[in-house]
């Protein structure tokens, strides 16, 4: 059996990530392959505890630093327990949010030098990387919108002032012109039919479906 | 006021660190110093939340690597909030446990690269370090008797075999013999009163005292 591939999916609040990663799942099931969807921070037992006591408590509970040390731990975990097995027995694994969630977000938004961030992740992972990472790009304004018009809190964008939101945007953009081999950038103010498509497409280009 | 100072007290279980650590605080304190007790990993609220977890649940639940990288999590917290404001205003702090300990169980008994270990470090902590490290060293198997004989569980013992200890308390002499004008290694089967005795000795002609 081939290794499976590793997809992942990264952008900012409201952009999509969640219906973009389910409507992946369903196509590439339809191409025969066996799909397994997740999200970080999360997604084994040991990192979903980690989740709660990094979301739980005021903003300001951990330093920058600190986070990235529990994120990159609990990405660890995820890893080890549940990714590379499934990339081991060929299954396709689709993430939502991975490492560039990190660097934008604890580096580029929250102010910690990417060479710490770097620094971490080497120790963490080794040479461990996603084979495609989706961008899905939107103007922060639409996300807060969309967000709020699906009746979810926008407390997580209120909770940060609009520069917060800008540079996170920016950040997914630098990762991407930085590492154009692993990543797309994609326009998520498509309806979420077109924005699926633009992506399997993506995928079909970059990867190869069976 | 001056900056105060930063001692670690490090070695195998067993070996008495509990006893010295109260021991130099009352000896320091009889000096007219402030002095701030502390251990590890624990110390604040944050990194006592971490400790849970990573003491929580069947041995094996981290990797090395996950261990690690919540321990730095842990010990960036404790430093930030509770070890560097002691020192800024003028207190000692005796910690009991401290990055040595990572780089003695996580690493040389543990199997993780030392280099991965120091990476993490420096990203965590930068060049904050201890002003003296007093290493209670002791042979692994009066440590288990002194537990024992303390009513205490042997569990933390049982749970690894003798070699385990054996490369704990080689690691501590080797981490030692590597930073000599840091490190002062004092023989633990000394009565405690001795042991104190000589921890002062060592802290007054290492750091000086008022």
């Amino acid at each position: 059996m081939a290794r499976g591939r590793f997809i992942t999916l990264e952008g900012g609040e409201g952009a999509g990530k969640t219906t973009l990663a389910r409507a992946l799942r369903d196509a590439l099931q339809a191409h025969g392959l066996e799909v397994v969807l997740t999200r970080e921070p999360g997604g084994t037992p040991n990192a979903e505890a980690l989740r709660e006591l990094l979301l739980e408590g005021e903003t300001g509970r951990w330093s920058p630093v600190a986070e990235t040390l529990l994120l990159f731990a609990a990405r660890e975990d995820h890893v080890r327990r549940l990714i590379e097995p499934a990339l081991a027995r060929g299954a396709w694994v689709i993430c939502d949010r991975f490492s560039d969630s990190t660097r934008a977000y604890q580096g580029a938004a929250g102010g910690l030098e990417a060479a710490r961030i770097t620094a971490i992740e080497q120790a963490a992972l080794g040479a461990m990387a996603p084979d495609l990472t989706v961008i899905a790009d939107l103007d922060p304004e639409d996300g807060m919108a969309r967000t709020r018009a699906r009746g979810e809190a926008v407390t997580r964008f209120e909770a940060h002032p609009p520069q917060f939101h800008a540079r996170l945007r920016q950040a997914f953009l630098d990762i991407a012109a930085a590492e154009p081999k692993r990543c797309v950038v994609l326009d998520a103010s498509q309806t979420p039919d077109a924005l699926a498509r633009a992506a399997l497409d993506a995928i079909e280009t970059r990867l190869g479906l069976p």
